[in-house]
């Protein structure tokens, strides 16, 4: 079986109930730039991305509309409409802004994902540094799903989808509790943690240096917005990248996350955590807040409504937690 | 009556009872320099120190022997006797490696301070970067004490010593639970902390920039010693510093400080606090552990032992706590 | 006699012949914030200061028309009355926005100073990091004056206005050709080189930390302003500072620079260069523009019109000159 | 015909005249990693090398033994064979420590190049922050190699060896100078410029942040050992890197550099620099020594000696040089 070449993850769509408000924390505060602006939707991008990386969509409820991947050309789609085919996968014909072709389908997991192999390109603002704002987001980087099947997801994504391993958490048992997998060379485009779901459990933009980190912090506090704030920064010994995770007002859970480090080496040798290791979650072996293992955003489901979630067998959270 | 005229704190004396356990968290990972080695005492600088600023002395319990300031010459040292004299507080001539005249006394709250205006000064190590080691410790810039009469003694401190004001803390009673005093320009050569005490609460080093504090971090992960990690990193409100809080191997507390302000106009004006200001602690609305609040250094009393401790009549912690 | 008590430098007047061409390099590249905006001025100011630091007046030529100190009190200005009518120094009261009471006087080597005690104050933007501009310039930090008389000027200021001597360049028959000064306890508030004078050299803004610097360099890169880059960034070795120097489009020259160190000692010895040093100038050895020893901004004179101005003795460049 | 699947520029052996005095500055003050060390040899690392990644050998005069690529699997290496046969390229095995396998040939420009699928790996020191020593060097990025025959070049390692292109410079009249190819998903592993070649213009390492290079100068600079910076710091526009050239004790080139932007999209288009644009070799605009368009390291030949040089027909230097 032809395993679809995926390039990267590309975007998310995610749903808020205030469009105003949205703007002001992800274009005012965290500087993304705007790309598109409609009515009920806000189309921005990192400084790097020369394409529109998340959609903000006006709705009643706070969600995940889809997650999108770029696939290598249009006959990528095809071997992921045989994929869907043969699984039984639902999927349909899509298009967003600048995308004429979207693929869109939901995984057994019930993840609600789309592909396109081609996006109307725009001139980057990498080095229009007088037009950075805030901390200076540069490129989307990686999402995160929350699901109570990790393992089984995980080895889909690396069967079906040619995702590689690069690092997991794993406890006394065996049992696999996070993995993160990738298609473009560094520690992942996709994550996968345990509990209840599927849910997104965040979208990930890389920064240009731990410093313009420490500023986004400095820009929300001097805003009066630290309730945003919801864990970090610090360095995780996961993927040794510098993060910091932001709540946006309708609780979408946003990482701006730099240097990680390479894994295109075809012999690479994922990195296994356990699961009480302290250093796993920060290595400088600060504690986890609860709701950073908790809480996550509901996903549309194919036919409307949002995907009914489950929770883990896996119960419990990690020790290291406050 | 004249005020005696003091410059700035300029160097503790320690005790610990591992002297090994001691230079390994303090030289081999903080990269303090050693500018004398004794069998029983360590003698240490950061790069800026043109004189050592941290002695550490072997003992059979961890305090503090004394903490010192620099005096303008050899005459405001007899400004001290006269008003040691006066106040009838107990002082002696003592000496410690390079200050062969070290007037030591017991301030009217217990705390025992030394004054000196002479030392040998050694060639400062600033534009050695080649020979930094560990996060490039720059400069000894403050200490803090924990006591149950902060208002009194922030008062004396004042009116005694010259020092001003810089920020305050304070609740809806108008009671002054923490105070930021200085003589050298900059927020603070001393701060006072309500709490159980006398006690020393830390002693702060000036370092060159915030990505220093992070490498202090991740070298203590490295090292696996994040145990001594206690708080941060992170940005005060109060003096708008880039901080973290380490704990030695017997429990002295230090801080890595840099980036606060200038405040030499004479007619500054003191900053307020209110005491549950989410981002007083921390601009970033973090919280702030329990132990930072409770733990602090015995001082040495002027007859020998440990000064008594007293609760504070300010009850409770304040609300941002974990 | 006694000696004026000076604070530290506050504020420069330049005359720039296009506001609207200023405004643009200054605030909206530099970040520096507007605190007042006239038909024919702009008061600006860094985050940290709490006053206006840099006037810019519309002229028909540019140029300086005074350059300013913060004294402790009244008294102080009576006391530099005084001076000046016993050295015969021409004197008057003038007044600027926000500051009544300034008294401007020509020093004997042909600078137009100005002194005042008391400004209004505006809340400063220091922890307001939503609303930092640019690099995130931050405070007022020094002047440099070039003049043909190096010595002489140095121990004038030394002398008769109290200022204390942090490093000097030297040559090899003991000539002086530049000297650092300063009040305020970090390495200059005033530093006077050899050149033809007398001229403003540049007016200095203490920045955040090196990075900070970068990020100006990179900004003006990013709006196609890279002929503003004068020299820079490098470390200099006079100062341990990171610096930039910038010109402004009316060819004023602007350092940002931060990192230098504390000068508070009454014992500091001051640090003597070799003009040939190469690591002198830039500690990393890189060589210095000619402009930078060569150009200069004219200086008002007391009954209107320029300074003339007077070649220096002191014949050639440094040899590290490109 | 098949190409060959290459992974990623994976090391460079360098002869060298003195081992200690390349120790001093590789090891010492560029704070490379020891993983092996021989009589006649060191072999270094960065702190994520799971490999060596420079082999420091000594010999009568300096030179580059070769330049080694990663290829994805050992019948990679065949269809080299195969590739060589067929263009009549000299090739032979050869080994070096931990690599066994190593296929060496000459390409048809006269570059020796050699491949490996194998090599023993070894826990690296990423997250060892408490061993990383100097500024930190991370990994190795790429190499830079002059040639008269920069077109022909490009155009023979994008189709015969899958290099993908992502920046190149060009004249009026629509003359390659050079041309920057990849093959792991950044700017390049491998980087090409015009000039009396073929010579290897620099071998550069991945670094932390541009702070980790400032720190780099600041060492060379403490250590007295500022000959050994021929270029910046700075920003390339060329790749947006921030960059520094440093020349080792035997004249090779090594840049130190970091964050470049992903070019993993199928359909990246290349950018295109004009020759004379002077904010291609520095964002900035600051000039480039003429050092940097001239010097150069020489190659082995494929049955010793070096391979002769021949000099460009494209003649004279970019306008923006000193």
């Amino acid at each position: 079986m032809k395993v679809p070449q995926i390039v990267r993850i590309a975007h998310a769509v995610l749903y808020v109930t205030n469009l105003e408000r949205a703007r002001r924390f992800y274009v005012d505060l965290l500087g993304l730039n705007i790309l598109h602006e409609r009515e009920n939707a806000l189309y921005l991008r990192g400084t790097e991305d020369r394409e529109w990386t998340l959609k903000l969509e006006l709705a009643p409820e706070p969600g995940v509309k889809h997650l999108a991947y770029r696939v290598a050309d249009a006959a990528e789609l095809e071997g992921l409409v045989e994929l869907a085919q043969e699984l039984g996968l639902p999927y349909r014909w899509e298009s967003e802004q600048d995308r004429p072709r979207l693929l869109r389908l939901q995984d057994p997991f019930g993840v609600p994902v789309a592909f396109y192999a081609e996006s109307q390109k725009y001139p980057w603002l990498l080095q229009r540094y007088d037009l950075h704002r805030g901390p200076g987001i540069q490129r989307i980087d990686h999402i995160n799903v929350m699901t109570p099947q990790v393992e089984a997801m995980t080895r889909w994504y690396m069967e079906r989808l040619g995702f590689r391993l690069s690092e997991y958490t794993e406890d006394d048992e065996g049992r696999i509790w996070a993995a993160w997998i990738h298609r473009k060379g560094n520690v992942h485009d996709l994550a996968l943690t345990n509990g209840t779901g599927p849910r997104l459990h965040h979208l990930a933009y890389w920064m240009p240096d731990a410093m313009s980190i420490i500023r986004a912090c400095d820009i929300l506090a001097g805003a009066m917005e630290t309730e945003a704030i919801e864990r970090g920064p610090g360095r995780h010994g996961v993927s040794n990248a510098f993060f910091l995770y932001l709540r946006d007002p309708d609780g979408h859970r946003i990482e701006l996350y730099t240097s990680d480090y390479s894994t295109i080496d075809p012999d690479f040798e994922p990195i296994r955590w356990h699961l009480n290791d302290p250093r796993r979650q920060t290595l400088w072996g600060a504690r986890t807040p609860k709701s950073w293992f908790l809480e996550g955003s509901l996903l549309e489901a194919f036919e409307g409504g949002f995907v009914p979630t489950t929770e883990s067998e896996l119960k419990g959270l990690p020790q290291h937690v406050i």
